[in-house]
């Protein structure tokens, strides 16, 4: 592992890392904030997975979650939305390829080879950031915004031990029912929607998965909202089968960071209280 | 004055404008965050002045300031650092031309005719900031970056009964006694150095200017630190000639927004107690 880029911040350290990586066989970035810390203490671990055209550096910039984060002692990992190079399948759209990764293992020619991206941030990276940060692997929780909403709902879901608690900012709730995810799946997957139902929010909760603790962010002015995003499915699912989930609608708010950085230290200080637990 | 963009933000409105500005002599953008506030009331105003190579954007997108200014009730303004356009002399040089304005109302050819950044910031868009939005003009203060610390101490020690508060992150404390300063006013002035002191803080001090509350914050590593900004120059000023100024080194930190925005919110506190008197 390399460090590129490192920043005094809040206190602490912002830095960006590439390493070589088994599971997408490319190099890939990410970035993680270790907050200030006593020497030898370890750190509970917030993941923050990243929507459709997004490197780790959008929230990096514009996330705003580093004060919240020195302020509960907690360490922060964006890392990528896809494989990344020359040699890796891409797509000319935003919502294909390079940059809209879905957080998949696929399956289909010509995106199996590196599209890995559900092994990397649900296996190889963790390993990685146990190993190299202070951090404490036994207390994790996951948010990401839009397609990486999608992302922590679904890693979360299938992993409901390892992670305290999920949330996500205007999150695909469905892969299956919405415009973006059935493209992407399909490409990435095939035409066998039972093949997908693991990389479908909703779809994982009606096939017996639950969480204690999920929280979504919505802005109610989402230009995404009605098409591709779909809160009310995941509502009513939820409703129906029992799975405790709270909601806030927040009328006037779109779908840019400047929604996600107005509620995120309150994100940060719901997730610091399951993760001190 | 047109709205070319605006979100929702910690519960007031993030904006950018544009306008054909008298004083440039063109289209100018800037951006202003207008907290949450009850109806008809009137908000104190904090001026943000950016850096080289900087727009009104960099701040808005990595600045962290709006929560804080939601939470005390602030107005916060960002200008553009020069003017701009096809038909407005340049240089190839990232410190000189557009994006490097340095708050002066040019004098030399050929930059005279748009670069009247003083005047823009001093009287132009004050009155439009006054008569748009709802700015109490009796409670305004002032910050900045680099070259807009610079801006912010020169525009402050210029205009004491109007700013009840100067502070600058990293700033150019002289441009007499520093390359980016000589090579810039240079250009802009012409070579008579009389000219230039009512654009150099130390020399402002040194004619006898004097403001009551001036705080600096410096990061320890700034690479810019020893040569360009030089701010042990204005501490010897004040100490020399009695001028008050808290200047806060902040070992380990940078000159970038990861630095910018570790202090923003303490800025913005300090403001507030002598805005709100």
């Amino acid at each position: 592992m390399e460090t590129t880029s490192s920043w005094k911040a809040h206190g602490g350290t912002q830095g960006v890392y590439r390493h070589a990586s088994s599971a997408t066989g490319t190099d890939m970035h990410f970035a993680v904030y270790v907050p200030p810390h006593d020497k030898g203490a370890k750190l509970p671990v917030l993941w923050y997975l990243s929507g459709l055209t997004c490197t780790h550096a959008n929230v990096m910039e514009k996330g705003e979650y580093r004060a919240a984060c020195a302020k509960h002692g907690i360490i922060f990992v964006a890392p990528d939305t896809s494989p990344r190079g020359d040699d890796v399948a891409d797509d000319d759209s935003y919502d294909l390829g390079q940059g809209a990764g879905m957080y998949v293992d696929a399956t289909e020619t010509p995106w199996a080879p590196h599209y890995r991206m559900r092994t990397y941030v649900e296996d190889e990276l963790p390993g990685l950031i146990g190993d190299v940060f202070p951090a404490d692997m036994t207390r994790q929780s996951i948010t990401g915004h839009s397609m990486g909403g999608h992302g922590a709902l679904t890693v979360g879901l299938r992993n409901p031990e390892r992670f305290r608690s999920l949330s996500a900012f205007s999150p695909i709730v469905t892969t299956i029912g919405a415009p973006w995810g059935r493209k992407s799946l399909t490409a990435y997957l095939g035409g066998d929607e039972a093949a997908w139902r693991p990389y479908d929010a909703c779809a994982l909760i009606a096939d017996g998965a639950r969480h204690p603790h999920i929280r979504i962010e919505q802005g109610g002015d989402d230009e995404f909202l009605a098409e591709q995003l779909r809160t009310g499915v995941l509502r009513d699912v939820c409703a129906e089968l029992g799975q405790d989930i709270t909601i806030h609608l927040r009328p006037g708010y779109d779908h840019s960071y400047y929604f996600i950085s107005s509620f995120m230290a309150d994100h940060i200080a719901w997730h610091a209280e399951r993760l001190k637990v």
